[in-house]
């Protein structure tokens, strides 16, 4: 009697690991500014809860496996906003993005195969992977070139006859990087060319800053039926407790082929269904006054960091995080330092060391990530005690 | 750029294929009564709906991995009335019953490891273990023997060395059975002497009529480290939409395993969990009275099979499932004759063809499963439409 190798294999999310030195530091009076977590601090629209309060159905049942008509057509609505038609038959509603991708692995890849990934990524890429068999294959993109894509030639070396996909998260976790439409467009031919499937994770796609325009994967129309999307409104609608979700292609077999897995676990919430499908009716004005407060605290938290010395980081244009290469050793040895030895007035700050974004062992070992869900002066507060932090934990570690 | 083979390998759900001819025929005008599915129509107690309208927290946040605590010790109150004692560390909250056995089957089993079960089985068995790549080996129980477990040999001779585990759903889906303690009993014997895990699925625990005592694989406290219990509070508690299951298990370690993929899927919904966390308030009485309406259903169900000539069928003490052997050639043809060719007085019955219910071949062919969802009176017109749809199918295929 044992656990399975695919198990024993995972990792424990390296993020929340450190979580126990936070709660000491706080038992201690130590005020912990969290900017290690995707967790939005900005408030759900008030169409979601007020479709919750009224749920009115005496009996609650089961939904269609696919996802509620109303819940459905209303992320076709959504996506007509940005110019992307889907039939009713190209959506499945999933328990938040995280259950796209397991659905999306499962059904393009089997044990063994491949999908290749710009590293840094997004953690539990690799959690899904590993449960599923499937192998991530990453190609290197760096802080120096604010984390864009490599050559063509760099991406297309790591494929062979058992990659099955290319995957991005655009705009980027952790990166925050947005990529051009030619970099989209390079991805789409690479597709194309391999035969592979483009995996475009586009949770964070309403976070674009400055003047940047958004390339969605499903703008590159000659490309369509391997496209295949991920989306959420966890980050959207600051709604990450809803668990909504979808997968969504203009490959109406895959969707076909994803909705059996789909019918075997039933479905996804009725109540959190009802309330995401309320969602498009939310004022436009809410998404323009998100939108502005992040970009001011991504302006605040980047001017704060370029003034640490020997710092490597170049500005995102988007989602709501900043991969910072420090002038440090070991970025979960700094995290850990921060929490338990370190405070300025009682105050100190906890970072996400970025270790855990790479599958290539030994990298990000000097990066960390930040995430800007703190207001502005909480985040110009927490980037002051970081650069503290950092001199004097360079100092002991002389 | 292909589906995966593990995908292409799973069936749609078999019941879920015949509704298009439901559909029609109510197009036809005639009525439905839908013995097919397992859907209660039993109220969702109130404590629930009263816990979501309360909700008030004004970003809706990601909840742990491991479920609320709310949620948790509510449940552990709960199994204490059974006299089951879990820790606090001991329970996963999941997206209902459904995703409890993809972790379970996740965790203890590599692909190509085997799980054996007793069929007929609840069918989504079947896709759980096809996603994951563990096959399942089943050992025959017959509506002869009202499905209850053959001789320990039967069992123990589907044993190798790559079995995993023993899973049963008890009470039954389809079969209604409610295994007796020496069965229980028998099954940790297997289970010890053999060096696997046992699967017990009690979604239906709440359901057992008559005199029977339950019997919880959890009282068998010599195997307390093998035994890994799915629940969820779809059928309990009507909630099927709520999507609040569990998976537990008194071996520390093995939720300690599970917790990696609860991690990177991130957390099941908040407001849902509020609510289960409330459903411990609700009055007893609600179980007595629900149990009681179920109990008369059967009983009025099995009493109208009793008349059909040449029948098969034990009387059940389960669940709200009646599995039958009827005189008829081939059930999915029969399901599909009562929808299409069949109504008396405008009014027809749509029944599950029990095949998908075997993974064995051919095994099946002339069963059905009738589930009690409805009130009594509609319970008895419909058996009488059943007996006269068997009697004319019967006619026309001579
Ligand atoms: C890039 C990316 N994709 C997917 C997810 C999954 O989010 P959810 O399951 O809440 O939709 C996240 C969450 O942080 C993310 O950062
Ligand atoms: C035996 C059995 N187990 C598990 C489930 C899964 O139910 P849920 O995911 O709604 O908890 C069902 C649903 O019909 C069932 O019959």
């Amino acid at each position: 009697m044992r656990f399975s190798n695919r198990i024993q294999k995972m990792n424990y999310s390296s993020i929340r690991k450190l979580v126990p030195y936070a709660t000491e530091a706080k038992k201690r009076g130590i005020h912990v500014y969290h900017l290690n977590i995707g967790q939005p601090d900005i408030e759900t629209p008030s169409t979601f809860i007020e479709a919750v309060k009224e749920f009115n159905e005496p009996v609650l049942k089961y939904a269609q496996s696919q996802g509620l008509d109303n819940t459905i057509n209303s992320f076709r609505k959504y996506y007509k906003e940005w110019d992307i038609d889907f039939d009713y038959d190209e959506l499945l509603i999933t328990a938040g993005g995280s259950e796209a991708i397991s659905l999306a692995f499962m059904a393009i890849a089997d044990v063994g195969d491949e999908i290749i990934i710009p590293e840094p990524f997004y953690a539990n890429y690799n959690g899904f992977a590993q449960v599923t068999g499937v192998n991530v294959v990453p190609f290197l993109t760096t802080a120096e070139n604010g984390f864009h894509l490599p050559k063509k030639e760099e991406i297309v070396k790591k494929i062979n006859n058992k990659t099955k996909a290319i995957m991005i998260s655009n705009p980027g976790n952790p990166t925050g990087v947005v990529y051009t439409k030619e970099e989209i467009r390079m991805l789409a031919d690479i597709a194309k060319e391999n035969d592979i499937y483009l995996i475009s994770d586009e949770v964070y796609r309403e976070f674009v800053y400055g003047d940047d325009k958004y390339t969605s994967a499903l703008y590159m129309e000659d490309a369509l039926d391997r496209v295949i999307l991920i989306d959420s409104i966890s980050k959207r609608y600051s709604a990450c407790g809803a668990r909504i979700g979808l997968v969504a292609s203009k490959n109406k077999d895959l969707i076909k082929q994803i909705l059996k897995i789909c019918q075997a676990r039933l479905c996804v919430p009725t109540i959190e269904q009802l309330a995401a499908a309320n969602l498009i009716n939310t004022p436009k004005e809410y998404f323009d006054k998100v939108k502005k407060e992040y970009e001011k605290r991504r302006n605040v938290m980047y001017e704060k960091l370029c003034k640490i010395p020997n710092i490597v980081c170049e500005k995102p244009n988007g989602a709501f995080y900043i991969m910072a290469k420090l002038p440090i050793d070991d970025g979960e040895k700094f995290t850990k330092f921060m929490l338990c030895d370190f405070n300025h007035n009682g105050k100190t700050v906890m970072v996400a060391p970025a270790e855990g974004f790479y599958s290539t062992a030994g990298l990000g070992k000097n990066e960390v990530r930040l995430s800007y869900c703190l207001n502005c002066d909480d985040i110009s507060n927490a980037m002051d005690i970081l650069a503290l932090g950092i001199e004097e934990y360079n100092k002991l570690n002389k």
